[in-house]
């Protein structure tokens, strides 16, 4: 484990712009759940499912909103958010090593590529021509950058991931570890007796301060680009395919895969494991549950789902065999309700 | 952005073998769709539906069937397929680098592999022992090709892809990046404690004019090898599990995944999040729409389904609830019928 | 294709614990299965659906439970657990290579790492500061180890798997191409605005015994551990998200995805494509069939399912319909219920 870092409680408190009841003075030296904080060690309250772990805690000081602040033993760092504060504290216990300026000796660095002497290209990297790697960057180990790629300031390329040809990347953003960006979209023409490769001459865009997961992979347009726009988090193991458009800080969950084409809006959230087909149109602000497979454009806002959830097998088996009968199980009933409509009026005639 | 190629119309005409109507000599340095062309471009019209821009389009010519070409207003390029003139086209226009031949001096060669001179092998590229390497074959950077392994002429793997031990891939194949070809079948034998690993001594067989999508796995074969057929395309994140065997010119779209010894056709098509359990035949020609669960035998060709398609939530939570109930309302309904019917015939009496 | 090696029949009876029915001298120098075995090579019955190919096996030998020893026309190797014996003996008939201790000159290990002079570390591989290989380890190829990572004796991390910093691997654990072990969880929050981003401080902890996939990635905890007990095994494309809990002898199989926090118990299979969502606990003895969707607790053991299986477009275009109007239809047949027995008891009055 890696030295941990130290602060005094004032200095959390002007960090999260909190107020600071207790003793300025207290020396934290971690961060922990309520649960399971020992003391040196900073927690937080943000859901209340966990408001009763409060009373117990051995932390030395608790994120808290007002509300709660009473009731906290030790000292309180009070803020309206105070799972933003928990996430602003969590940087200062990261103990993901930080890199320094240079490039080692065993990357290899095309001589018509561009690295800012302020970035890090780590060991067997590989920069190749006309690529361009900003300010501060971090290029880890084994990291593939193509021709003519653009890595903007301050992002983070984690290990043995792959940039092709002319990706752009913007500012702030993280790419983790074995992600694919700029791969050929599946374009293929029939011929009759096969298929013919439609080279993918388009690229992929990505803005500023987004998050692409472990072994994700994107795409690179079939003409236009593939598009992620600024503040976009998207999961591990994510497919992302050619000429898909997704809005500003859109979430996709893992295993989540985009067809062709797609276009999604702003501030949707995409659960895990969901399958969108390709050419649709998904507005802002759509929220799928996990495992929804969306076949049509989604016009409105709000929540939508798919699947059968699940039961025991032998309750499933039943199911299941209903649900192949369905149709035939509502003409009955349509046809049972003649019936008996047919018989009472007669009879009321 | 890399520097473009140019061609004079007649070029291309004579490429495609289509008949040209307009100024030979124009020159085209681009290929962009029917909307978004600029002059210096060409464009194609292969889906009716985007008919209605062709009045306008900027492009300096279009590739049009003799049905649309009189209502050309541009050069045309008139053949009776212009999805595959746009296809070849494409690779006119394509910026993905090319390789010379030549092993890049951080590149690892075993002194027993063999590589021929006309092939590219990549910094930090690793050729095992008794590995081959044919004619014109691209290995990128990062790219592990294992001991005995074999990729023959003209074929691409790009970076960071994985190929093990004795895996054979054959002509014209491109492997895009993070790819794993030949990983271990999942296999082990139940102990009665755990888990006791049997090693996968079968390989994995890949024909001629294959894609294989980014971070696609394709585990080898526990005794005999799991067979990819000429002409197959996958594409990224696709499970391919031991012993799997897909037939000539299948398409598999991504994330999908083919559990253990399945048989899969000639000429299918997979769509994209489809799962298919292991030990079935799928027999040739069977279309399959995305998030597809297949549970037996598919012996007749056609376009198969599964799923709930999906709705809003609110709506979803009451479906789901009755698919639980389904067998409990089918029984209700029979029940129903049958009094009805013995009321009714009662009352005939 | 790697030489192979050979034992004579008593040897490999002697290893198995087998009763030994034939000529102990007979020398074998393969393993297939009871149609494609030739002379030289050793079969195995297991499943009775195979018992058919016994009289006509070509096998020199075949591994046999005493029911069926009689009907062997060959030589019989004679056990309790014919399929665990076939386990036992395919590691007799691996040709992966093996690797014999030494640093490959172009890896990248730090002078803080400590790497034990039985283990492997391949080429451009990267030891990072603080990292410790242990006894007999492999590290192949492109794989990055990263800051106060730990890999246990015996373990094997195929080439170009990535383990981020902090990460404890136990002993005898293999780690398939392209896996990522410890990349950050998703876990960001929302700011009102966007997202902010939460440092995942916490890391992995894989026990002994494991097999974790190709391409399958496991999250590092935000604040605990993501941790996978002895046993464990996980097959390719698999999502283990952050702070996920697996029990001892669990299997998990392809492109599975299993949601942060969620706690699976011990003695589990999850089939194929199984979405599971997060904050969820999973008993002991838990099967889940291919592509089930888990969205509460499972308290008891047993076989869980869900989906609608599949059938023609046709037929499913249909069920499905019907499947968004069953509250209704439900309703209807309430109503219908009511409406005959109403009429019936006032009929009887």
């Amino acid at each position: 484990m890696a030295a941990t870092a130290s602060y005094p409680l004032k200095q959390l408190a002007e960090l999260l712009g909190a107020e600071l009841r207790g003793d300025p003075e207290t020396i934290i030296s971690g961060l922990a759940t309520l649960q399971t904080a020992k003391p040196g060690q900073v927690a937080f309250l943000a859901n209340p499912v966990y408001a009763k772990y409060l009373t117990d805690t051995q932390a030395s000081a608790v994120i808290v909103h007002a509300r709660q602040a009473n009731d906290c033993p030790v000292s309180a760092l009070v803020m309206d958010n105070p799972y933003l504060g928990y996430a602003k504290l969590s940087h200062l216990f990261d103990t993901a090593p930080k890199r320094s300026p240079g490039i080692d000796p065993t990357a290899t660095v095309a001589n018509c590529a561009q690295v800012a002497s302020s970035a890090f290209v780590g060991p067997n990297a590989v920069i190749s021509a006309h690529a361009v790697i900003g300010e501060n960057v971090v290029i880890e180990a084994g990291v593939y950058v193509g021709d003519h790629a653009v890595v903007g300031d301050d992002s983070r390329i984690m290990a043995n991931a792959v940039i092709y040809h002319e990706v752009m990347i913007g500012q702030r953003c993280v790419v983790h570890g074995g992600a694919v960006i700029g791969s050929d979209g599946f374009g293929f023409a029939p011929t009759g007796k096969g298929w013919s490769k439609i080279a993918q001459i388009g690229s992929v865009v990505l803005g500023n301060d987004i998050e692409i997961g472990a072994n994700t992979t994107i795409d690179r347009g079939a003409l236009d680009n593939t598009t992620i726009a600024d503040g976009v988090i998207v999961d591990n193991l994510v497919q992302i395919a050619h000429n898909v458009q997704i809005g500003e800080n859109t979430a996709i969950a893992g295993c989540s895969a985009i067809a062709g084409s797609t276009r999604i809006g702003k501030n949707c959230v995409i659960g895990g494991g969901c399958g969108i087909s390709g050419h649709l149109e998904i507005t802002d602000g759509v929220h799928l549950t996990g495992t929804t497979m969306v076949t049509s454009h989604i016009r409105e806002p709000g929540l939508y789902s798919s699947g059968t959830s699940f039961g025991t097998n032998a309750d499933w088996r039943k199911a299941v065999v209903r649900f192949w009968q369905l149709n035939d199980l509502a003409k009955r009933l349509k046809g049972l309700e003649n019936n008996v409509r047919t018989y009472l009026s007669g009879n009321d005639r």
